[in-house]
């Protein structure tokens, strides 16, 4: 059963080698997921202990959680341990220099926006998630198992960002935008391409766009899932519903 | 100091083949565990991708955790894919089905009450806790480290759902029916019974009787583990209680 | 350039050794480690599940998380088991006997000073620090990733630990005297001393030597990291702020 779907090596290696031609898409994906992490530590007050290891765990999480559970080493950031060492002089410029994390150059306000994270967070997620799904491939993972590596490389960094901040992961929250839904559905993209004898580069960059303008659109008009059936009634009045809103 | 009490290979082949037959034991053990974290994240409002992240680290959180520890490959929810996909089925109807999530007729409510939930939960926690002994006693630990093995693979699922829900663990609280105990003991009483030289089958089958009546006698009398010493002076009045009762 | 600095194997077997003599320090420092993990637990009001729980992760948390990300097993509690076995004596010890948790001998009193404990703890952070720099060196990983898993594996036991009772880890915040911060420069004190071919059990003492006395400054002084730029400022008064503090 888990050996129905697997690739060729060959096919393994393509993705692999495109995988390496993103590199810079990669490098601005790491820095924005680490930004992430920085705000959030910013906002519980955190020292520059606190803020660089939010930033390493929501840049790295996702991609080392993966690998554990795949048991691959060299760990992604231990390859390329540039992408450590920019986190942390990122961190130390954000903590300690104030126009860098609270710019006021209009300029840089202007280039800097929320749209242009949003963004390329959104390439991040693309990137990470696709590159999940085809190292599971590579290991002969079955294609179920294979999108669920797929988003959890995507999302656990900012899942395990949460965890630190003793804080319920905000993914998992209602009235979110969709962003583990973009992956997921992303990721399906992916394999039912590779199912169809679509080739794995255009397969890649079809579901690469989808997780993108998914994402995008989700932000822009407000997408969010369902609500669940049980939570249409109102809101418990009680202790209880204090504890739920906290 | 660590090989002293290891299986030979013929019992440790043995003791996997019990597991294997225990196969429909194990569906429903994974469904009520995934169902506790359903439960859970219905609590804390999450929408449908909190409500199966928790559920499936409820469900397989535990075996994972005991196949990093022991490295073991495939993990267990990738050599059996059809686990996830029956979580994420079941995650799906909890939330969108109203019927599922809050069954109104009165068949199905008298069929799925508490006490059957609380005992397939407790068939789930002897199997998963002897498999966890198991395996580990396969990997030649010694006797506590595999008794620990036992436990972590029995209860940490619900340890790492409450961390996804930034709770404090349901069973590190005084005054909730033995859990980790009921696992414990059970292990023992499997490791002591294979030191006497009873046959692996007999040790299995008293061990895991012993941690389902233990768990099913403590939830209906109440048992708990005496309360520490340092607990029995009346709690304190101040902040700090308040933080702690939270 | 993952191999660039990799010390050659002789050196590698010398640190091993090194690190073998420690023995009696090891024992003291996971004992210390484990103990933090009781005192904050009986602060959660929690059983003796809870208690031990805590206690054996903020004593091999580090270590664990160490070994799964270097991928070395056998792990560190699993090779010496006697470790485990003495953190579950002692929490069974610290939660049932009053006078081992609330001491109230004087000599006791005098003799089990928060100073002792300080002290011990920083012989651990720096021992075990140390210990993650070794290993992560012998296995080929470059400098500034081998000072990563120094820091891990020195201070993670405390972030997991705190993780567990669902609070923001104490090391992340302002105010704390420096912990991390030791462990980080002893580290680079060791790696630059082995890059100008100071003998490895010289770096070793030498490093060890700064992170125990700049931990003991650090708690003396109340050395501090700087404050980060935009912490500064008044705190913000509204409902935001109660949610930081909490």
């Amino acid at each position: 059963m888990t050996l129905d779907f697997a690739l060729d090596a060959t096919i393994v290696k393509q993705l692999q080698r495109l995988a390496f031609l993103q590199y810079f898409l990669e490098v601005a994906a790491v820095m924005v997921s680490a930004f992430s992490g920085m705000l959030a530590a910013r906002q519980k007050r955190m020292d520059f202990v606190g803020t660089y290891t939010v930033a390493f765990v929501a840049a790295f999480g996702g991609g080392t959680l993966r690998d554990l559970l795949l048991n691959r080493r060299p760990l992604f950031w231990v390859q390329y341990q540039q992408y450590p060492i920019i986190v942390f002089g990122l961190s130390l410029l954000f903590v300690y220099i104030p126009w860098i994390s609270n710019p006021t150059h209009p300029l840089i306000k202007r280039l800097l926006t929320k749209r242009l994270f949003d963004f390329v967070d959104a390439l991040g997620l693309a990137l990470f998630s696709l590159s999940g799904v085809s190292y599971a491939l590579g290991d002969q993972m079955p294609y179920f198992v294979a999108s669920m590596l797929g988003v959890i490389t995507g999302v656990f960094g900012g899942v395990l960002r949460d965890v630190l901040l003793a804080e319920i992961p905000m993914i998992f929250r209602t009235k979110t935008a969709l962003y583990a839904t973009c992956s997921f559905v992303g990721c399906w993209v992916f394999l039912i391409s590779l199912l169809f004898n679509v080739s794995p580069a255009v397969a890649f960059y079809v579901a690469f766009t989808t997780i993108v303008l998914l994402r995008m659109l989700s932000l822009h008009y407000g997408m969010t899932l369902p609500t669940p059936q049980y939570l249409k009634q109102p809101a418990l009045p009680s202790a209880s519903a204090a504890k739920i809103n906290r």
